[in-house]
This record gives C-alpha cells, structure tokens and sequence, in this order.
C-alpha cells in the first residue's frame, strides 16, 4: 500500500510556535510542499482570528497558493461558520477537531465530546454535499495532561460515531507524545476490530521519544499507512515550552523509505520548503541530509 | 529478565565531544552515575593519552572513583600496554574494541580485523586469568561510512570468533545510526540462532533517528534485554558534526519502563548526574522530566 502522508506544518506546526510568518511566506511554503510528493497539506484553520492570530490569514492563503493536483488541500474548520468560509475558498478537504478526554475537549473548545459530535453531524452532512473529503481528528486519543490515560474503548466508541456520520478518516492523535508502542498496539487492536485501516491516520507527537517507534509497530503490525507529520518537526508541544512536538517529515520518511514503504516524498525538497520560514528544522535527518 | 543498562556516557560520550572536562568533573559524574541503577558504567578508555586525550587521566578516574558494589565498572583497553594499566587499577571488565568493516577498522586501529582478533585472543585470556569480566564491541555492525552496507554473517562470524576467545558479552554497534529496525531484525535472526540472546548487547546511535525503534524491536521481538546508553544523550557522531549521537539513557530507560520492562534506573538521578558536566542534555526525557 502506498504510504499516505498528510504535512501538517502549515496548521499544526505554525499553530504552536509563538515567531509569527507573514502570509507570503505561508504561501511559498505551502507551494514548495506541494512539490515534496506528500499527498495531502493541511494549510490552515478557519478559527476565529481572535483565538489563533496566526492563522487568521487562511482564506488569503488558500486563495493565493499554487495548487497541484496531486495533493488534496485541507483544513480545520471548527464550526459551521469557519466551513462556509472554508467552503467559500474551495478547501479540498473538511477537517473537525475533537478529543477523547472530556476535560480536554471542555478546555480546547469549551464544549463537551457530544456537543462536539452532534456540531460535527451537520458540517460533516454540508461537506459531503458540497463534494468536499472530510477528517475528523480525535486528539489526546492515549494520553491526556488533565485525565491521565484515556481508555481506547472511549477512543473507538468517538471514531464510530464520526464515521456514521460519513467521515472519510479518522486521524487518532497522541497529542502529548506519551503514547508507547504498546499503547499504540493495544488501541490498534481495539480499533481494528471494527474499522477497516483504511479509515486511520495516526499523528504522533515525539514529546517522550517514542514517536519513530510508534510509527514502526503501526506501520510493521497494524498496516498502517496513513501518517500526519510536520515539515522540520515544526510545532512543539503546547504543553511543555521548550519540548519537541510533531513528528518530523523527513524523520518519518527516512524511516519509511529504509522499511521498503512505498513512499514517494523527496525529503531534500522537505527541508528546502521548510527553509522558507527561516527557523532551524527540529529533526535528525536535517542534520545529516547530505549523507543520506 | 531484568534490563542490563551499561552507562556508556563517561567514555563513549566524553570522547565524541570537543570540550574537555576535568578529571574531578569526571569523578563526581562517575560517582552519581554509579547510584541511579544503571548496570554498568563505562568508566574511561586506556587508549594512548596522545591519541584521546580527553581520556588521558583514566588511571587517576579509576583511582578516585567511590565503588558501587552493585555496579560494574568497565574499560576499553586497545591493546596489552592498556590491559595492563587496566588492571593496575583494578578495572572490574574489560572491553575490546573491533569492527565489522574492515576498512574501518584499517582507519581506526590501523590493523585488519584478523589482526585485531589475534590481539584480542590473548587479552581476553590474561583477562579471564585476572578474574575479570570482558566484552567485546563490534562497532558498524550495520553500515560503515567507508563500506556502505555490512553483510549480517560477517557480524556473526567475528562474534563467534570472539565468544570462542571466552569474552562473556558482544556489543554490537550502530556506530553509523543508519540501521534501521528491519536491518535489526534482519541482523538478530541471524545472529540469535546460533548465539544465546544472554551474550548480546545492542548499542544504537540515534543519528538518523531510529534508535528507539530499533530498541523497541530487539526488546520486543527478540527478547534482547542488555543495551549501551549515555547519559545525557553525550556523544554525537564522530563522522557527522552536529548530528546526535548515543541513544539518552534516560530515553532508553522511560520507553523500557513505559513498556513495563523490568529496569530499576531512576531517570531523575541519570539527569542530575549529567548536570555536573554542565553540558545541555541531548534528549526527550530532559525537556519533560516534571511531566514523567
């Protein structure tokens, strides 16, 4: 199976550092992307400009990039009034954020995870008709700061209910990085039990280490072949100041690439994107990209 | 089995790194070292002072060290000269230091590899004499910076040789950090059916990233349970300025512990017995140790 990965440097990673980048550079990175081979680019959120300053330029982004119609442009859209602006700029992909931890969906969206769900019904329902691809992620899915370690059954119990509603994929994340390869086993078996790979994405965070091998038991016992990841290791853990946060690009595709995964993301043209924000990429084979 | 945890970070990280620290630095992280759980420490080498001079004071270190009756305390020695001030001082085990390229081994000691385990034949026997414990290292075991890929059976074949001269461990060296956990695998089938898994030690560098992965194998997989680490992450790569080096002991220990292996090494002591060489720490763990 072809690996599948979704750069998420563009939302996730500039969502969590504090350095703000200007609209054109967003848009040259984003255009330099879309040359790497990822699949998809996760460009920006359509939150209020009030909770996340940098990304208030979203439409002004997705009106200004280059697209190549090898790689799907998505989006978070966190309530029926970010899609409609989401919609009105031609987002290729839908994207809905909930969590697995009760507290920490309160805390993130001031909501709790069934009035997330049934908000997410009707944007999903509206994606659909208006042709779009949806995800919906499912964040703290292991490990939460507030609720400690979260049940995998609470986990699958959430990603059914999104997939009723007509979600394409599910993206499971380790938002605090605490996930171990066992833990990621035990929710695999959980989940597949029930839901066919196909409909899951893994986003890993590297916090405590352990994100390269939660990626290889994944990707070695479980089939998966759906990864989010972060040009640079751009993001950082919200959590922790000074912490490393998602999983670097050219890492897990270094990685995949010496497994024999089919994957076809230049990691040379990773970095030379990411060079566009002029911050030092926080990986290990940017250190030695000419050696490999 | 219990984790065996050998604390390579006095030797193997000192001598990767430019900064010289002072013997008296060298003896009080020795000291803390010896009281965070960890196996074995890897005191210092008896190598010609002209050659690494950071490790010129390995007869005053020994000589000032306060023993843990726990704690075995280890040395390479390159050659009978070094045997004999190894034991001088009473250095519980003694390591012996080969390659499985041979051209790296020309550039390293200057001696093809059948040269080196001549040498070595009669080191380990007047070793054995003394009553002492002996390892040997078979350092790119997985990929040489001059040979490219290292044939799996050339491993085996010197560490057969080797356990025939009577050394009671192999550590086997990703001195590179290129392999992969495939390679890994690839390289324990083969070794595993004619060497008991007792006898063998992983040392894994993280350079290209994969070091945790390829533990998570080993561990798992293939029920290894002895590995180097340092300290700190200390070390770098001599081959690659600015790139990662020894796997952090503390990443090491916090992934082994989150897997619910046997291993007693307090990750908070392995932190503040780095913090006396007043290097930054190089890994996961020393950005979220409030958080473990």
């Amino acid at each position: 199976m072809k690996i599948y990965i979704t750069e998420v440097a563009p939302r996730d990673g500039l969502q969590n550092i504090n350095q703000i980048i200007n609209t054109e550079k967003k848009i040259e990175f984003v255009n330099k992307l879309s040359e790497t081979g990822v699949d998809e680019i996760e460009v920006s959120s359509f939150v209020s400009p009030k909770v996340i300053p940098q990304l208030s330029d979203a439409e002004e982004v997705f009106k200004s990039i280059k697209r190549n119609n090898n790689v799907i442009y998505s989006a978070l859209v966190p309530n029926e009034k970010g899609l409609e602006r989401a919609l009105n700029v031609s987002v290729d992909k839908i994207s809905v954020f909930t969590s697995a931890s009760e507290t920490f969906n309160l805390k993130n969206t001031n909501s709790t995870i069934e009035d997330s769900l049934s908000k997410f019904k009707n944007i999903i329902k509206i994606s659909k008709e208006s042709k779009k691809l949806t995800r919906a992620y499912i964040s703290t899915a292991f490990w939460c700061p507030y609720e400690g370690k979260i049940n995998p059954y609470k986990v699958k119990e959430i990603a059914i209910k999104l997939l009723e509603f007509g979600v394409d994929e599910i993206s499971i994340g380790d938002t605090v990085g605490k996930a171990s390869p066992d833990e990621v086993s035990e929710l695999l078996e959980i989940i597949l039990n029930d839901i066919h790979h196909d409909k899951i994405v893994l986003h890993f965070h590297t916090t405590y280490g352990m994100a390269m091998a939660n990626v290889y038991v994944a990707y070695k016992n479980f089939s998966i072949y759906k990864f989010d990841s972060s040009a640079g290791g751009l993001g950082g853990c919200p959590f922790v100041p000074g912490a490393k946060g998602n999983i670097a690009t050219e890492d897990l595709v270094y990685m995949l690439k010496r497994l024999n995964a089919n994957v076809n993301v230049d990691i040379k043209k990773i970095l030379m994107a990411f060079n566009v924000l002029e911050i030092e990429p926080q990986s290990y084979i940017s250190k030695v990209i000419n050696l490999i």
